[in-house]
């Protein structure tokens, strides 16, 4: 399998797809392209039919979307072991995926991912709400499942809210201690780290993702 | 089951799970809310986290949001069957309904469903490259499925663009040939008449879903 990605600094729609598959020991190469470059749009539109990232290529398949991403890997190699086993705890994580893959867009408009910064944003109580929402998800699920993932184990809700944690920590946005203590076990997950590690070698700028002042 | 959801003339997250579950013959009674009332918030706040539409209750059970709805219905009711069989027309299938999911903003927010109107738009090429690829998506699908549904059978990418469909037929953008016997048949779908019918019984007005001028 090869999986197309942007700047990992940037490129949060990247990482949701690259983390689920690395965390899942998946078998793929990794094909970077700088975002917002000529050379980005050509090599995608040569073998798909959307420009964006992340894109997946299995043999004569191709798969794009994080989400989707996602739900193809657990259906055709995982068994469905990538959401939880519990009918309930597996649609309630699909109700936090899908509500973090078309909302929280004020939140995603003011606090651009750039992992390698660390900054000062003004927010709007739009993005605020949005905080206290994220909050709220990570402190109730906490409570369900103490020093653990979302539910309990590693699964795609997960992979789907580790930008945002990387989010929160660039613009230095305090989280109750429960969410904290969630937040803190996705910084020092050692997939995660790789990641991180990779995107503070990147140079390239992406000027709309530069929001903020530096502190 | 209870099925939360909007104005029919207004509400496109709401017709997806609505027209998902009514095409699968499941058992459930209808919630209508009108939007953006006091009446709304208060009833979604009183059952749910988060106070959207749609919303499912399901014994003690809670999905809310489109897409995870329409999984969570395939998943508890119809064994998969919601999506198509084979595993690669299965991955573009949830490709296509995350890119409807995420994406399509210019469109969304130019074009609001808006069931008993007609009305002009003038678009921005944001817009208009929106319209180029849902054209380009229903003319592929009708060369792989000739007057037939976007993967032959009815599936849950097909709940995911009806609303695109009615939205094409209130500002009255043209598409191909092949494109346009889709649209066609989904409008004469009598599942889809049956909520068109409601929705031209509604008096209610949402401001901001009044875009364009009447023709």
């Amino acid at each position: 399998m090869q999986l197309f990605i942007g700047n990992k600094n940037y490129s949060t729609w990247s990482l949701r797809a690259w983390y689920l598959m690395s965390k899942f020991n998946m078998d793929f190469t990794e094909e970077q392209l700088v975002l917002d470059t000529p050379e980005f749009y050509k090599t995608l539109s040569t073998r798909f039919d959307v420009q964006k990232v992340p894109a997946l290529i299995d043999g004569g398949l191709h798969v794009w979307d994080s989400l989707a991403i996602c739900e193809y890997i657990n259906d055709a190699y995982l068994a469905g072991s990538a959401w939880p086993k519990d009918i309930a705890q597996r649609a309630k994580a699909r109700s936090l995926s899908a509500e973090m893959h078309s909302g929280f867009m004020a939140l995603r408009n003011e606090m651009p991912m750039n992992i390698r910064a660390t900054r000062f944003v003004e927010l709007s109580d739009t993005a605020k709400n949005d905080i206290t929402r994220i909050d709220e998800i990570f402190t109730q699920q906490q409570a369900d499942y103490p020093n653990a993932w979302l539910f309990g184990e590693f699964s795609i809700v997960d992979a789907m809210y580790a930008p945002i944690v990387l989010r929160l920590k660039t613009y230095q946005i305090n989280l109750s201690e429960a969410a904290t203590r969630y937040t803190e076990q996705v910084i020092n997950c050692p997939v995660l780290q790789s990641w991180i590690k990779q995107a503070l070698t990147e140079t390239d700028i992406v000027e709309c993702d530069e929001a903020g002042v530096d502190v």
